[in-house]
């Protein structure tokens, strides 16, 4: 049975975003899972009411809903244990904990700067002011101000993916030979940023940049094939 | 045939602290291979000359004579692969490639500040001059001004913990149920700080400190029973 994941849309229902829905787009393909994503706007809650979450990623997964994005890796895993884990014995969870506070410590402060006032732009009118206002809070400044130029941008991002760079001059992906949770923990931010960005927000050039070039090329070249704003 | 190790030693040569050394004697423990520590100086190099190498780590096995800390670390899985792994597939060297690089940009610039100054006033005074003169270069400050005093010293470290921390809350070491060389590589650190320093250098009372309390522990109590400088 074909898996529905929700996603964050644009106004523009193709562009499709959350990089926490990015995680869980990889983790299905990673796992050869049948599924489609579908659209949810802040302005329109109802169509996940049922899961029991107030925002994306869920899952349905024939009777069964499932929200994060944390959740919903463990949930795949531990469902569908003989297709390809996402978090590998006898360290892939601890390993993917790591890259997750990594994500919140170093990626993230960068990567809010390049992408949350772009999706904002990018929002349906009706999602538009609580996406305002929830972010500002958040982040206590306007979302003017939290925004970073296409030089600013790409330079903070670059120089927070540097410990994942030695990495990956040396590994194909962070889980090594092959990929797992780890890595679309790290991708997830970095596709969001890539479909909302009018600039392009990766050296495509580095060891980071080659690896997300790799995912975008895997599992038939999916995330390499998605609309993208700059477009 | 027991494999000797090669580690830093002050002017009293109980006192054993290269953190590099200390990631290999954790390895060893780890592999359950018998070994002994033999104490080595920056003034008498002529000891490990045959390895090959200038500096401890050095590990002599049999005829074998292997240097650096994470050549070591591959050479051990590699020549005793039916003992317990260091880096266990899939991820295990991607995975410690990542702390490595993380001890590197955010755990080394803390520690040396607690511990570079510290370890220089107990080695032996024929060391003394090369080895200030060479860190005093390498950090471009006169040891005692790199120095960081009982209140700053723990707080840096502390803070550049914070992400093992969000790890150790939920797993018992960075490998997951059981250590890696992942743990051996920023416990090799904390190690070496917690030999030399007048003052305690870690908070006992975090993930990170309770983790490093259980390894001191493990393997028969070996780490937490070794002289410290402040005792």
């Amino acid at each position: 049975m074909t898996i529905q994941l929700y996603d964050l849309a644009g106004a523009d229902t193709r562009l499709l975003f959350s990089p926490f829905s990015w995680r869980v787009r990889m983790a299905l393909l990673h796992k050869g899972l049948e599924f489609e994503v579908l659209p949810w706007r802040f302005s329109a809650r109802e169509s996940i009411a049922e899961s029991g979450h107030a925002s994306v990623p869920v899952i349905r997964d024939g009777d069964t809903w499932v929200g994060d994005s944390w959740e919903i890796a463990c949930y795949l895993d531990r469902r569908y244990p003989d297709r390809p884990l996402l978090m590998p014995p006898p360290s892939g969870e601890a390993h993917a904990r790591l890259v997750a506070a990594l994500c919140g410590a170093l990626v993230f402060p960068a990567a809010v700067q390049i992408g949350v006032y772009q999706a904002y732009r990018l929002l349906d009118p009706g999602s538009q002011p609580y996406f305002r206002a929830s972010r500002e809070e958040m982040f206590k400044t306007r979302l003017e101000d939290l925004h970073a130029d296409a030089t600013r941008g790409p330079a903070q991002l670059a120089g927070a993916l540097k410990s994942f760079d030695e990495v990956l001059a040396s590994c194909d992906y962070l889980g090594g030979a092959g990929a797992t949770y780890a890595d679309f923990l790290l991708f997830g931010i970095l596709k969001w940023l890539d479909i909302v960005s009018a600039y392009a927000p990766l050296d495509r050039g580095t060891p980071s940049g080659r690896w997300f070039t790799r995912l975008e090329a895997d599992y038939g070249g999916h995330a390499g094939q998605v609309p993208r704003a700059r477009e």
